[in-house]
């Protein structure tokens, strides 16, 4: 194969799905192209309800908004009959089987955006090449668009390679990453439940072009949580006894949470994002929603701060006479790379010679949902493991001036193809 | 004059003010109608930035939403050239003068809408007969179109009687009353510094059509307040410590607020309506803005809440690291009617006839800002007082399916013209 | 009687009782010198237990102090046998019974001290004339010494009297007025049951010796509440995760408690007076007590803030996954005078003479506990009053510099006289 | 010398300082006897005021209590001409100068004991044995009866070896290491400038009998600090607006500094261990009394925490218009020990055999204020650490069950003479 065209093409199809960035739940428009291509490629498919647990399901917005993003994403190009074919949910999967005997090899790449507008200075390069992203507020500022693109560059190096690799290849696109929304109901759907080696990877993240992280340590484990205060309203001044302050019970709740105290055994997060509440100057605010999250080094630390924080909740609701709802908007646990895998993988990409620098470790930090695929194959008894790829980054990840070098993408894929021709080798 | 005919004339323009309800400051279209009409009558008029103190403003929208209000305005059909006259700032006042020698007497009417959404069931009225607001979220729930409507029909009536008056008619025509934002500008304007008698009056308020009321106790002394908190964003999990937390501050503030302590000498009342804080779930808020009411029984007791609430919002910022911006978004204070202006007044409607009954007191409650009109007339030596006229109403002020008992309207231009009559004569 | 020596002996009384002040429920040497006194008289007496339903006594110290205070009372010259027929409690009732048929009039007397240490600057009459408290931090700062003395005083006249009087007369010696907490216990226990007329008179009060209101009004139904919140200790830097934080709930609890929304309906109360919290610096504090008190202008509206703050202490301890013990420590109820009752003693008291002015009505405020006796009597169809026995005072009640005109107290005594005879009249 | 009579005196010392404890700064009969046994010895004394800066003192009683502390002091023995000597400070050095040339080496021992009341279980040794606290509420329950004890035991033994030694020895008693009061005011006053090697130690600590521990390692950066809140006092129910109300403050500055936002750099804590406000139930509180500890793994996530508790501590006196009042009560910083000096430490202990086991490194945890002499030590080029002796407790530290094994004591007191001899051997 002409690499130097396979990199052409992943770029090309990277600057489309920039133009064009989903956020989580609606990766229509992005599912459908990647469900072509791999279909042109002769992968087996499934998509959207077939992948998903729909009561697994966390964050996903109204109906009435899928209803609207699924015309948008008709409008934006997307094939009309391959996303009625989703039945309302986003996700694919894509297997290659050589039809001999061997484990099953599992690549997981996430599809959707974050909730950020682009930059739009003629020194932004999406901005000064035309492919910046056309949808308001919406943006791929964390890479995804890469990874997509990486998929389906590996998805042409396999098929390629097929006649030399033993067991089957599975390609996990997943939607909603940002937030841990999606992997959860994947996994809940079975969607690596027979896989024997899982590997997930990030590009960027403060890792230069050309160099390689074997195992990204660190991720922690999170709750993302949703409260909703229902109070009574009632005339601030004529009556106020008979309102009851959903208002307050936010603030009683804000500085509860944020007074939870720390757990010996490790860091703990948490963090009221926002807090949205009441209607009118002389109204008793009847309603507030606050936007939580929790997180933990370790899981037993992160159980700890969500448990608390459902009592502070709970107690602050009770405390002022209204009634709090909750409601998971996503989840991540922890996770550890399987040592033996990391090595064969290491050597590997060593013997390749494709990176300049192969690292044993690097640092993550943050959150990642792709631990709930690793953490259910090693339960199951397979390997599992997060890397890092290499690759410039104009700005931190989230912030509008986000770009990604896009050499890094083909080291990427090759990578990939020389990680599946040591696990499969016949 | 055809009373009948000036009734149907009257309703009319109720009706069409109905249709294009304008928030405070945005009253560009119903301006520009009754200067129009006002015109035609022999008035002199002034308006906009004539009768409005810029300094003293408050509460009024940004100069972008100003810019689109005024084209909204025309687009409805608001003169422009009238429009432009006003200097983006709305208000009228339309003087008649006897040519006599003899005192000022100044009727207030106030024009704006509140931020309520119509009902638009078939059973309410104004959807049924097709006068139902056009503008989202804005309606006239409060009674200020049939004010503004008796006002032109006062002037009628008074054009009409001039030749039997001695001294001076002022008819003033207020923005804003909603939220207590437009008195205080027009009063430090100096539309009352020379008025002898002045009187204002509201519609409905629990007294049935046929019935008036002299003097309307009991208005509470406020202010609405913004206090808007700017800290430090940062990532929540990644760099907690360089993160200044608006959210926390604001919600420190909610619970000091509510925990001021009561007075002594008189009904409290403080509210936080409205909190709106973070951008992000997984971010330190940096931005928070919350809406808040203080209220009193006396102008003391309003004085004591408003400073303590300013120690509390001042207070919780520095706990919190983070600065505060405190804006007045409206004022009232309290008021009374002058005993000897009500005992005239009362004489001269019981004399009329016009009402079946005529009420001392009522009793008011809330706040009003033509509080600040009184109470200048009241320091430089002249007579105030507020009255209620009756009218049935279909549901509570600032309801959605609230509408007005229109035969009440040519009741209170009768009224009017009765203590003009009354006061002014030769 | 001699008058004037009658007096000297009240003085002499009043004096006795304020060098040995008795906080509630150990008015032991009080009750023991009372009892003796009226025995002599031929009052038929109850006493301790016998007057006292004890499952309803509130705020009464631990078993301990009783033993304690029994000690301190008899050491201080109390009858070691009277006490003993007390049964650990206090509070004498002593009827004169006329033989004749007709109704049966209540006086109360209350004799608690309070818990304020005496002036002893040479300057304080107690001080310099040898009379202040000796009982530290102890200290008959209300008038309630002088009380005792004219319930004395009445007992002597009417004794006098007896042969021109019809019915009975019940003289109630309470104990813990102060908190709210002897007279409900004594009501229960059907103390004035078969009462008809019912009267209670407090001395000072700002009404100067020689005036006499009939009516006092005004008096607030509250609740003395205690709540003891129990966590888990935990070193706060080695273990912070397991602590549960009783201090934080407290603080929680206090916040939540004063910011109770107001009561359109009347004034309203509310304060946390006391809060203890924690041992040591670095222990996650395991203990809090707080002691609160609620206060409404009607029962309604005490109803309302005592129920919001057991839902705001609740609230505050599941927060913090803490227990609240709640315990009333007191309380008091509203209470009319009746018109009828309140004319007779009216127009008895100007025809005796014995007052330069009397007051139909004066108004109270704070909270009172002879309100549980009015309502009982008014419940069971008889009448009751509460009246101002002026008297000039030298500091407010409760001030360590109060004292009180003695002169004031035979004045009431011949009122009371004068009251019961024309009450009881044959 | 007989090791055995040695340790027979050493355990008669720590058991004659054990029934005697003395808290932070009055440890006057602890001081007067480590005065008097070294003077025997020959060594150079200075005690009290000689060896305290006073205007660094933290945390010290008042005045008063030091004149009952003194008193208290002598009639359980202390010597009041050496009492007298320290002018109203505690704490001793005692200088052992060779006479020939070299470096000098100071041990630190700390004296005071904790406000902890002792167990009297007949199962409890120093109970059974005759030899527990009578001080009520007081107790060595840290083991400086013990560290005494080694230090006059090290000074008997250095004494003897003295010919063999070159430079200086200096033994420095130090008062209030509970609480970290008691080492700044020394460092501050020069104690430490002239010293090379500074060595500390702690015994107990989770370490066994026979077990020593070369390099402690994990002392946290703390601030003791005392917040005072003064509002004004005022009848919570007759004029509630009157007041300014200092429990609230503390309430909201107790939910403030718990949720200040953790550093990424390093654990943090925070602990609000006592609150005590207000007087009476029903006066609005006017004086709250707050005790905080902050601590940082580095000194500068320490400074971040203090800096911000400052903060919450003003803006929550501001929020209620009440005062506040810091001090602090006592503050440590983080240290490390120097390699080098570890080293050679180390070396001679296992060439001792004094011990079965030598560790290279114990995790410590909490804070310890000889870290101040040892960042002082450093900084002028001399070398530091602190070490963990040995032995076995009967229960934790700061229990009421809390003993030592004594046999570690003599094997402290050999440790020390085997450094000494190895860093200062000729």
């Amino acid at each position: 194969m002409d690499l130097k065209e396979l990199e052409r093409r992943m770029i090309e199809t990277r600057r489309d799905l920039h133009r064009f960035p989903e956020p989580a739940w609606t990766e229509f428009r992005t599912s459908a192209l990647v469900a072509a291509r791999l279909e042109g490629l002769g992968y087996a498919l499934k998509m959207g309800s077939e992948v998903i647990d729909a009561g697994s399901v966390m964050g996903r917005p109204s109906e009435e908004e899928i209803d609207r993003e699924i015309a948008r994403a008709v409008e934006q190009g997307g094939d009309r009959e391959r996303i009625e074919r989703m039945g309302r949910y986003t996700g694919v999967t894509a297997d290659l089987d050589t039809g001999r005997p061997g484990p099953t090899l599992a690549f997981r790449f996430d599809m959707d955006c974050v909730d950020v507008g682009e930059d739009m200075s003629p020194d932004h390069r999406p901005a000064k090449e035309g492919f910046a992203s056309v949808n308001p507020c919406r943006m791929h500022a964390c890479g995804h668009d890469a990874h997509t693109a990486i998929g389906l560059g590996v998805a042409e190096l396999l098929t390629e390679m097929k006649g030399r690799l033993c067991g089957r290849v599975r390609l996990i696109f997943q939607p909603g990453e940002e937030g841990c929304r999606g992997a959860y109901a994947m996994m809940k759907k079975g969607v690596v439940d027979d896989v024997d080696f899982f590997l997930a990877m990030h590009i960027g993240g403060g890792v230069p072009t050309g160099t390689f992280g074997l195992n990204s340590l660190g991720y922690l484990a999170t709750t993302k949580l949703d409260a909703r205060f229902t109070g009574v309203p009632a005339h601030a001044a004529g009556a106020p006894h008979m309102g009851r302050n959903a208002l307050l019970a936010a603030a009683a709740a804000a500085l509860g949470l944020h007074s939870i105290a720390p757990h010996r055994d490790g860091a703990m997060r948490l963090n009221v994002g926002v807090l949205q509440a009441g209607t009118g100057r002389n109204v008793v605010p009847a309603e507030a929603l606050m936007k939580v999250e929790t997180r933990g080094e370790t899981q037993e630390v992160a159980d700890y701060v969500y448990g608390r924080a459902e009592e502070v909740l709970k107690g602050a609701a009770e405390m002022y006479g209204v009634r709090v709802e909750l409601s998971k908007a996503g989840e991540g646990t922890t996770a550890r790379g399987d040592e033996e895998l990391v090595r064969r993988v290491g050597a590997a990409l060593r013997a390749s010679g494709i990176f300049r620098s192969v690292l044993d470790t690097v640092r993550a930090g943050g959150s990642e949902d792709a631990t709930w695929f690793m953490r259910r194959v090693q339960e199951r008894g397979g390997e599992a493991a997060y890397m890092a790829l290499g690759a410039d980054i104009a700005a931190p990840h989230h912030n509008g001036r986000f770009d990604v070098d896009e050499r890094g993408m083909i080291l990427g894929a090759r990578a990939m193809a020389a990680i599946a021709e040591s696990l499969l080798s016949q």
